[in-house]
């Protein structure tokens, strides 16, 4: 473990400020494997709703591995100097396995590689030429890559995997207020410090003072706020369904989902995957009108909310959804390849997973008047999060800006009416 | 009107940048009754939690005359000059009546005047030195009186009214956003812009394109955290509380509450009142326990939601909290005077009035796709606002630091058992 | 020390985010002493030019007492927590000598009791009742008072009152940020964590490494340019000129000047001052017109740099001072009392006295390639900073707004034509 | 001209908030010309030191369309809708013709095909497929592309093109305050639109009042700590040199330098840049060892200030550098093709025409007591801009780090000793 407690030196972020890092973390750091990082953004698609929205993964990791060990320094047991470390380089680590775009490409690892980006980033740590750095540092780098995702070594306290991997991680806190940051959508003013500040151990594992409720609160209100204007805007999706099809279109060309190595899945990032995109006959005409924004648009639009996922699973089943489509393009009398439903809460979607920890599972405690710390369901305590505990389901149908007006007619007969149908922001 | 469309210059703002003045607003601008604002804060009380929380009522009303000329600029509906300029000097004036530490006095206002703070905004513009100033420059003292409190004349149509008061005015929007902004608290990073830009009238009624519902939520949601985490924040509460009871104490001294003229009434400020009580024998020992942050305690702590009122109402009769207070005292076998009940939530409580205002009033308007401006009820749009429908009631007992467990314990055997016992913030 | 090592909580900061107290501190914060600084206004006059600069010298010192307990922590000298204790103390006691109106108050002290603010500092620490609870927590009043003032007693180590008062400490940073982010001036975008973390212990001494020159620059020239767009705004002086009218005035009735004991001293602050200048009948007029912001105006301005003092002292002499405002009165045929030279470089006027001290003192050092830490002067390093060792003399001639013209030109003609004659700022 | 006054809808900004588009400039924008800036980084080489520097051409044309439209509507001149929309359309258009990764390919722009980046926007509005959507909203494309480069034509007046370019134009004013947010570097904060609101037109030309001197410091005091401390960053350099020698390496197949049309050159950014020196095996070595950042290391630096160019001007001569070059190397007992000497100064470096403008030509009016409007040259109102009229020179000489020692002491041998030699920023 040499450098684990040397200071080498600052990095600058507009969020933190200055990051202090030790020699290990900078050698880690100073890899191909953290440095790629750098060519993947953090949204891919929302730069067309926000044009600043140009952050990367990389600047995600060294802010998520700072807050990690604000954590660690202020979790009110001890931990060990080796314990800090090993958390820090795991936070840093966590996300190095993302293909290009992030989760836009997510669908193509599961259905090609069979893999999420959390078993890449596994892969990548223990098995690519990052591996003998982290192991001649001293470090484990088969127990790191569990850590990275949340998942401690059995001589580990769950609290460590938690800290990175968990209803309420660093992981989460970082990309909201990162998110808002570079947007500028302005949702993101979440205290996260006083959630830091106030957590705690309890039986092992990490949970909140109910004091820090509002702030909690103002985290998960965020999120959904975040998902609303950002992640799931109109625009936003149009570019993502935009390249995930130019992406199934030259599949065959981008050797990323045939990779036999982790080292060589690492030669793929955004600028090489668009690149391939720009040349490729197949993808060339889609990719050129993401290039000039020719988006496609939204027609028709219908949020609903449900407390389970059922209402919107009907259109998860792909052959559901094609038909759905063929009927509304007959309508609409536009070719079928014209006419797209999506369903941002399909499991395939990006960022779906992060739906699907609820408010529910975040565990808190609040201090009795004699002193002790008693665990509370967080929906007991907050009327509002109790409230949330629903999924919000949009279903749109996009097609080109011709047709926007018989598609969304042809839309609304066979999906029902829908309340909203236009849009200002870009 | 002259000098109501010539701009005399800018003065900075730290939200806004610069805010340009028209001569007949710096004009008015200088006189006494807006110059006194600046000894008033925006929340007495909330700086012995948020040591930067200084800012005054001069400022906010700056600030809420800007977002009401941006409003006027924005509507896609035609405002004479002279109608912007009526709509900003209305907005400038809104709180011209606060007495001294704004909310903090309005139980006394009401008390021993029969008005409101409103009640004297009216009567400071339509009766006092400053009355004369508005008339020479050509605007009706009177008129403005009714619109600086959200009623407009009858040849004015209502939404100029409704810019300044109504459940989204921008009065709120400034305020959320800079009780945030000086408090630090984090939770007033609200797009009003969006809001404000989204804005149409229909049927002579302000309303909000559906469009915006993710910022009317967040305006919604931080007004909600703010009143959690600012307003009746608990120590913030002692403060008002204890400088309650020294106002009363005092009161005979504070000729204020008898003043026979507008002018007279504005002799008082914060400065005036403050030395007044600090000087004043009967309230002297309060104020110094104040001005070295000898804070009352809080012993016990409830809070519930209702969807009526009525589930803390039963507090709002001062019988009922005086007999619960001598029942708690005789259990903790301490000075009944040392027990103090505060339910924030009753009428006479600071920022109740906001409270009232629920978000189920707000007008949204939806178009359809034949380009239709549709009015509908929020909650049918607003999953979240629609489950905010509720009182939130906080019940609390106060008392001396050295009485806090035997208190605590009184009250929880008269109100029952309370969940929270502790909070760490200061 | 009880308490010393043990944190209490956290305080919330607009600029810093979350302040952890021990709680030894909050028992200090606690007392009137303390206290008080809450009705002291940071920058008496500035609220006349930029609306939110409401701060106070409570907040302040808070965050004078963070960054000094970041420098302790940052330093890569050891330091023992008993010492770490005592600076941050000793930061947050610095300015408890404060009068009413911070620096404006400066000339009176200086004239009436012999005493600057410093060492009034030094007597409310040492010799009131803060000095028991100092005492009783285990720390020696008596050496803090030093050590608050930047002179450590002999058993400590020099760069420890460094810290706290040199050409470069933790108070002067605190300052720029904080007086930047509530005028919304903009001066004062200085990057302190930078030149903290560079700070070493050369010889026992505080010095900066050249590597954050660029930090360094950026900190002087942000106070050089809040001098110009704060301090010394025109409208600001005006303030404060007329402010010290009334002060004396009504200076027989201010007991504060005969205060003879630091708790009598203590009992007066802004709140009290305002309103006894305001009941006053020989400083009511005058307070009555700031009150209503009829502001003198200033009819002649002239700025002047020099390597020495010297162009400015002919002003300092009184005498020269009168004889000039009588010969302009004379000229422009006005009552020589509305006549006012104003010379913001006088000894006499508030913050002249941070300019005292000139970039050239502060100790700078660079490592040779061997790895020596060798000590520079500045201006061999910075060629801004060598070119700023000069002096910014500002002559002004302040009159009623009716005389503005006639006094204009008179002044002109005795003191020399000026260049500039109008501002737009308010 | 249709759609130049209608509003179209917004697009949110971080630093201005939303920006209104007209139909006109949304057509613009959705151009490939337009649209192919997102993938051209605002400053390429600084993310290595900045790691959120990830802003791109796209978010800074969009900033200084905005700004070029608040100058537009705050001068106290006359200007049609039409001018309006033609100089909002030049600031929108002006960086079109930015090569990949910006000023880092200049050299090569000039070297191979004789042109900088102005001359190929011009090449692009004038005669690419972007030409026929200008001409055909009803401007002229020909017009526009020499007022975007500050140009305009005869029939217009000067400071149309002085709003677009010249010595405090709005290009600068928006890339220095978004380079500040977008890195964290913190010298950014100049109130830009202290300096818009006070412009004003004397004699055709763009001048500003002296009132804003302190605002104008501010910017140019901004730029010149940007150079130093994100533009001349050692690390930053380091990956500009290095990208340069891989530019130059495979030169031959990138076809950009023999682009025969406008729309053969906009084929390339620095995506497919990028992605051809990755995959060349003339550039690839060097490409990945930026890519796992391995960087050149800074062996010796100088840095000195002259009144002239002449300084370092010694080192612009190619064949002197080498020759210097050959020279360490042979002292240094190191390959010649790991010496490479870095002078930011010269002429073939990014952003060097940038300080070519110097500060003395900004036009500059003081008022009379008169009221006339009297221009002065800005260096005998301004004693900090009078001094910074020099050039900054520094000269590095980078190499691997295992050479680091003796090409150092080479380098210290042939060029002078060096007071600095370490630095702590990543």
């Amino acid at each position: 473990m040499s450098g684990a407690e040397e200071y080498w030196g600052f990095i600058k972020d507009p969020l933190y400020g200055y990051i202090r890092l030790t020699d290990v973390e900078r050698k880690v750091i100073d890899t191909l494997a953290v440095q790629r990082l750098r060519r993947i953004r953090q949204l891919a698609g929302a730069e067309f709703v926000y044009p600043a929205a140009n952050h990367t993964r990389f600047e995600h990791v060294l802010g998520t591995m700072y807050l990690a060990g604000v954590v660690c320094e202020s979790l009110p047991v001890h931990l060990t100097g080796e314990e800090k470390q090993k958390v820090r380089l795991a936070a840093l680590l966590h996300d190095v396995g993302h293909a290009p775009f992030s989760h836009l490409f997510e669908p193509l690892l599961l259905k090609y590689m069979g893999r999420n980006h959390e078993d890449v980033s596994r892969w990548i740590i223990a098995e690519s030429t990052l591996t003998g750095v982290i192991n001649r540092l001293g470090f484990d780098a088969e127990e790191l890559s569990g850590l990275a995702v949340g998942k401690p070594s059995k001589s580990d306290r769950p609290f460590l995997g938690q800290i990175i991997s968990s209803s309420f991680d660093v992981d989460k806190m970082d990309f909201v207020v990162r998110d808002s940051y570079h947007t500028g959508a302005g949702y993101g003013s979440v205290d996260v410090f006083r959630l830091i500040y106030t957590m705690d151990v309890l039986d092992g594992n990490l949970a909140v003072d109910a004091t820090a409720l509002s702030a909690l609160e103002s985290l998960i209100l965020a999120r959904l706020e975040s998902f609303k204007a950002i992640y799931f805007h109109r625009a936003s999706r149009a570019v993502q369904m935009m390249l995930l099809r130019a992406l199934e279109a030259a599949r065959t060309d981008l050797t990323i989902l045939e990779a036999k190595t982790a080292d060589e899945y690492m030669e793929w990032d955004d600028y090489t995957v668009w690149s391939k995109l720009y040349a490729n006959a197949r993808s060339r005409e889609i990719v050129r009108e993401i290039a000039a924004r020719k988006l496609l648009k939204c027609a028709y639009e219908r949020t609903f909310y449900a407390k389970d996922e059922l209402a919107s699973s009907v259109f998860t089943n792909e052959n559901v959804r094609l038909k759905l489509e063929e009927e509304i393009a007959s309508k609409a009398k536009v070719p079928v390849s014209d006419v797209g439903i999506d369903v941002p809460t399909l499991p395939s979607v990006p960022y779906h997973y992060a739906m699907n920890i609820g408010p529910i599972d975040i565990p808190i405690f609040f201090k009795t008047r004699s002193g002790e710390k008693v665990p509370e369901k967080i929906t007991k305590l907050s009327k509002v999060l109790d409230d949330l505990r629903v999924f919000m389901n949009i279903v749109r149908v996009y097609t080109k800006e011709e047709y926007r007006k018989q598609v969304g007619d042809a839309a609304a007969d066979v999906l029902g009416e829908s309340p909203l149908s236009n849009v200002l922001s870009y």
